[in-house]
């Protein structure tokens, strides 16, 4: 049997900040074309990416996983209790570095998990694992890619798993079944400038600005959904940079994000903002003028056959019935989302992106062994 | 006769900027003591004040004038149509230069009518001038100086007249019997920085802090008082600085002016900011903490004998029936009116501090001749 806890161990020691592939994927690819995968390097413009698949392309059933092995940059080294890119276990079965967390032990699981499985029962259809270099960094060559290539190679997958930690505190208490989309909106305001002890002369754009952020923030976008919290606007920066203390300035600017959910998406957001920014400038005479960035839409995999196996899994395995949940940043699962039905799950997230990043090597086998009845239940 | 529009031509000519004294107090002080007042430059910290009074020190009636020489700078002389410091007299009677309206003019006039008035009628009484070198600056060695001076040499205006540009359009049709007071804020909003899709892990500060200034720019402060118009509050900043689109900051900083009326006063003022402040913090956790900078207390020399000499006067010579207002900025009758009333009557401010800076001499000789008239009046 292949231990993912050694696995994890050996992809800890290969130094693969985003963009630096740092050799995981090539130790990866090696290890699974020796279980009989047939692995491809889906490399676009300086990211590594790797696509394996067992079985035949074009299966009917196609279990798919998605996962990265590039992480985050350590920090001050000599701020770590052991080497962040030692992968030292120690005595109370803990093991160390960055990446333990998020995700080379998530990854590790699934390879362990998959090798397994399909060498002690080849099942009737294909395990898919598409593992990208850049999820950390910008994400634009990476999951991204490798979707791209099998949409023109004919490459499928039916369902996929995502394997980051999903769980905030106890191992098997949640599984992502969807995430909040995110868009960022930068506002200018224009006024007309002039003396505070003249204000009938000037038009104050932050006045409007702050009217504006006011409404924004002082009433919820709504109540959540069925299988979302509300969606959420936090203000991020309001600027001027006006000096003089008896002078209205002519310009502010401000930004916010948007965390929405099922019940908006980008298009619904716009027409609702625009509206409001037009009314302030019909009261103020300030116009409003507002910029957008889409970073993703929101997104769900409705409970069903997938979420099921999921769900039924860990509860057998950890005893807990896991919470259906759509909460928290953004992962490549909503690339993925486009391709094929995608849940997440994965590691406690404790820890991520901290000095000191560290999983009990437990974790990662029963994480495994999660992993391996998630094959055996689909394919059974 | 002295001509008071020839003597603003002399003194526009004297290049003043603020803090040069630039021949402008020289000259005065020359024609002054030609003319039997007893002259003392007050002169502190480089700042070049006047004084000058006729008459005995002491004299139960003593009418007094304040006003400036400095003047703002140019800016782009090549920008004037005729140079700043020409004093040029058009073929419309017009008279160009810095200065011109604001407020070498007033003093011209003031000067003119003082001279011609003890020197045809000597008055039972004494006529004091105070005349600084810096308003248009920082103003504490200016107009304070002097009147520190006075207090220790038991000097006493009765009465005094600003002759600052008091009509907004038309001359006659605006006296300032007092103003508002101006106090500037500064606020600083602390919380807990933050990822945007943990917003319940933050306390966003720019939140707060908008709250907070939306109810103070929502609602006003009062709907004025007998003689004042409301109370204004601008925000002239808000800044944050934050680049990083999905953090909530940890601060955010804001300054914003109340010009405040008799209803008001800077503790009064400061007791409500700090109530409204202690309840947006109690309600978010944010703190916000607030520096008060009061440049100005609100003040009122109520109608009476000298606000009814003045407006008479101004009627009779002009036809209108002037406006007792208390609008616009602060003047160094701010501190005149802690030592005696003080009403301010001046020529028109149109063109102040501005290209092109101009006035028609007719309107510095009608200035003139309202206050001769003024003084007949006081003394007869």
């Amino acid at each position: 049997m292949t231990d993912a806890a050694e696995l994890t161990r050996a992809l800890i020691r290969c130094p693969s900040v985003t963009p630096d592939e740092g050799g995981a994927l090539t130790l990866l690819q090696g290890l699974l074309g020796e279980a009989g995968f047939d692995c491809t390097r889906v490399d676009r413009n300086g990211t590594a990416n790797l696509f394996a698949r067992w079985g035949a392309k074009g299966a009917a059933r196609s279990f798919g996983f998605n996962g990265h092995t590039d992480v985050v940059p350590p920090g001050n080294p000599d701020s770590w209790t052991h080497p962040p890119f030692s992968g030292h276990l120690d005595d109370d079965g803990m093991i160390w570095g960055r990446g333990a967390t998020d995700m080379k032990s998530g990854v590790a699981a699934f390879v362990a998990a998959a090798i397994d499985f399909v060498t002690r029962t080849p099942p009737d259809g294909a395990v898919i694992l598409t593992i990208t270099g850049d999820e950390e960094g910008p994400a634009r060559d990476g999951t991204r890619a490798i979707l791209d290539w099998m949409d023109s190679e004919g490459e499928r997958m039916s369902v996929c798993l995502v394997g980051e930690p999903s769980n905030p505190e106890t191992f098997g208490e949640m599984i992502k079944i969807g995430r909040r989309g995110s868009v960022t909106y930068r506002v200018t305001a224009r006024g007309v400038q002039g003396h505070v002890a003249y204000p009938h002369r000037t038009r104050n754009p932050l006045h409007a600005l702050i009217g504006f952020l006011n409404d924004l923030t002082a009433t919820p976008l709504d109540q959540g959904s069925a299988h979302f919290d509300p969606s959420g606007l936090q203000v991020t920066t309001v600027d001027c940079g006006n000096t003089a203390t008896n002078v209205v300035p002519e310009t502010a600017t401000a930004v916010f994000n948007i965390r929405f959910n099922d019940l908006h998406d980008p298009d619904s957001l716009d027409d609702m903002l625009l509206g409001r920014a037009q009314a302030i400038t019909e009261a103020t005479g300030v116009t409003l003028d507002l910029d957008a960035s889409v970073t993703g839409d929101s997104f769900l995999t409705a409970p069903g056959p997938l979420v099921d196996l999921v769900a039924g899994v860990v509860e057998a395995e950890t005893g807990l019935r896991p919470v259906l949940s759509t909460t928290g940043g953004t992962s490549d699962a909503r690339f993925v989302k486009d391709h094929c039905p995608v849940v997440e799950f994965g590691l406690v997230g404790r820890f991520m992106h901290e000095v000191d990043e560290r999983v009990p090597a437990d974790q990662i086998r029963a994480l495994q062994r999660v992993y391996h009845r998630i094959l055996q239940g689909y394919f059974g």
